[in-house]
């Protein structure tokens, strides 16, 4: 069971469970969807998402999928460096604005019909309400260590972290969730996810660290020789990830790769937000390849690093907003157009019943 | 009343009555944005796009707008020159089809929760069993000419058709609606928009014309001559819009400026589906260049001259989707980020009453 799992083996055992995805079942909506009165391929990428879902659901004809956004806060030493705008007692407050339902999440996940699960991978200051607020407690420790002095956590932790996030899934699958999205919580987390993305894409610190929630140029040079001296203190190892997620990474963010894993596990797609979510998908990824065939993309951040990490998990976005909050606020958007392929998969006529010319057909053997 | 505008006269009436959108309503807007629980901006595009339906509204708050669709279908004369993939034909049979609920805009209308409306503005073979269909008839001929033979229509057809448009704009402002999207049907209408499109930007006819629902090299070669030659028989004056539409446009893309210009004047803000529809906005604005503060560019076309069209409205679309299709289908996934923006800015919680630290306002002067 995922929600016990524990150490190594179990991680083992978890990847053994994710099949590749259907592809036969993707050929067979794509076949649908040639059918249906449009020229072929005219709806272009929401095209490529109904057959994506299809072959993961393993179905030509997926039905409408209950939807989950699981967004998960921790925080980081890190911080102590003196990379964010804020200070640390934010990530307890906003899982605070999380659960009473005023954040941008809570807004975009009701706009998208999905439920909210708002998960603590261990902020340092917890809401002090907390009784009455609807937070699971995950929380593997009061924050990470700050990385420029040593590991941000333990392997131990790293394992029970991605185990948390896997047991989530698991749980959300056993609950009829079809589709669940990820999105994330964490003052200084831009800066674990810089360090994460280095390692993983083999880029310099420079290329893959921004301004996260918004700092200045004196900042964002200090948080780039933060990252610097993170990977040169720690010396993570690419080809090990977890590894690689102790040494630089997050609560929050081992936790997502957990969630991901999980979710691939139990066929569910996963809606990924912006680039912090992104590096814990490549982090996914990186411990079990065939979990790239469940991620679907939602955006591109303005921050530095999202592009190359894309590249890393071949996913293009579906939307170019210029986002960079992160909570989600990204994939829950992009859930909507994931039920918008899926509608036309399931509800458009063919050119035979709705009697039109098809010169498609015609022209193809 | 638009409704009964026949002449250039009653044009002039109409560009009269749009004025310049409400930029303090914007500014208001912004900084209600901006004491939400977020940093300032991170959300983007999307903060964009709220600011700008309260300048087209007059009000930092807008409620959600009730939703139309206009999709407006017609006939090209110039199909005879072999531009398009698909027979006349089927220009009725889509409108059927629409008017039947089995097409993809049919889907996608209700995706979004819009009301779709169905104009038949001059197709060639109207459904024989129109009676039991809801289409609108505002044909103005079955049909426009062969623009490489001389005008597609005349100027006064031209008005009328902008007229019809108008009309139906101001009829769904009477009846509630706050926002209306605007799409097209009619086969060889993509040969139209790029004659247009050249005349307008100024482009040469290869840089704007592109291969619509799909055609092989050998007919892009072709539609790019029929451009020419029409350009060639014509020469309209890119500084008389109306002369240039009844020159070389056709009925449903005059049609859609009309309802530009109606909306705008009735203070409606557009979202603006793929390249016809963009050349229809285009038209509308070089008629009354105001109306371009009440554009919304839905989604980026794979269609050759779509990004000079959308440069000359000045606006960046929200979606990249490889979309390829019309009907209005790009901008009915458009008008769902509408709704969420405008979400955002009615329910997200400020920092004030969230007790969430915000270090912006101790940034801010």
């Amino acid at each position: 069971m995922p929600a016990a799992m524990t150490g190594p083996h179990e991680v083992a055992e978890l990847i053994a469970r994710i099949a590749p995805t259907d592809t036969r079942a993707a050929e067979q909506a794509q076949r649908l969807l040639d059918g249906k009165t449009k020229p072929r391929r005219s709806l272009g990428r929401l095209e490529d998402l109904a057959c994506r879902l299809a072959a993961v659901r393993g179905t030509a004809r997926p039905p409408l999928p209950a939807k989950a956004i699981v967004v998960m806060a921790a925080d980081h030493g890190v911080t102590e460096e003196g990379v964010s705008a804020y200070p640390q007692e934010v990530s307890g407050q906003m899982l605070a604005n999380f659960a009473s339902g005023g954040a941008a999440i809570n807004v975009l996940a009701r706009h998208a019909g999905a439920q909210l699960l708002v998960v603590d991978m261990g902020v340092v200051h917890p809401p002090t309400a907390r009784a009455g607020l609807d937070i699971r407690d995950a929380r593997i420790a009061a924050g990470t260590a700050n990385f420029t002095r040593g590991p941000a956590m333990t392997r131990a932790q790293a394992v029970a972290a991605i185990a948390a996030g896997a047991g989530i899934a698991h749980e959300l699958a056993r609950d009829g969730i079809g589709l669940i999205a990820i999105g994330e919580m964490g003052i200084g987390n831009t800066t674990a996810a810089s360090a994460l993305a280095a390692v993983f894409t083999g880029a310099s610190p420079d290329e893959v660290t921004g301004r996260g929630t918004g700092i200045d140029d004196a900042t964002l040079r200090r948080k780039i020789d933060v990252v610097r001296r993170g990977l040169d203190v720690n010396r993570p190892d690419a080809r090990d990830a977890i590894g690689t997620l102790a040494a630089v990474g997050g609560f929050e963010i081992a936790g997502l790769a957990g969630v991901v894993l999980g979710a691939a596990a139990a066929r569910i797609a996963i809606v990924v937000d912006g680039f912090i979510a992104s590096v814990a998908a490549l982090a996914a990824v990186r411990i079990a390849p065939l979990a790239a065939g469940y991620l679907i993309a939602s955006h591109r951040s303005v921050e530095a690093g999202h592009r190359l990490v894309l590249q890393a998990i071949g996913q293009q976005p579906l939307l170019d907003l210029d986002l960079r909050l992160g909570e989600g606020t990204g994939a829950a958007l992009a859930m909507t157009l994931a039920d918008a392929a899926l509608k036309i998969l399931a509800e458009m006529a063919t050119f035979e019943t709705a009697g039109v010319t098809n010169t498609d057909r015609d022209n193809s053997a």
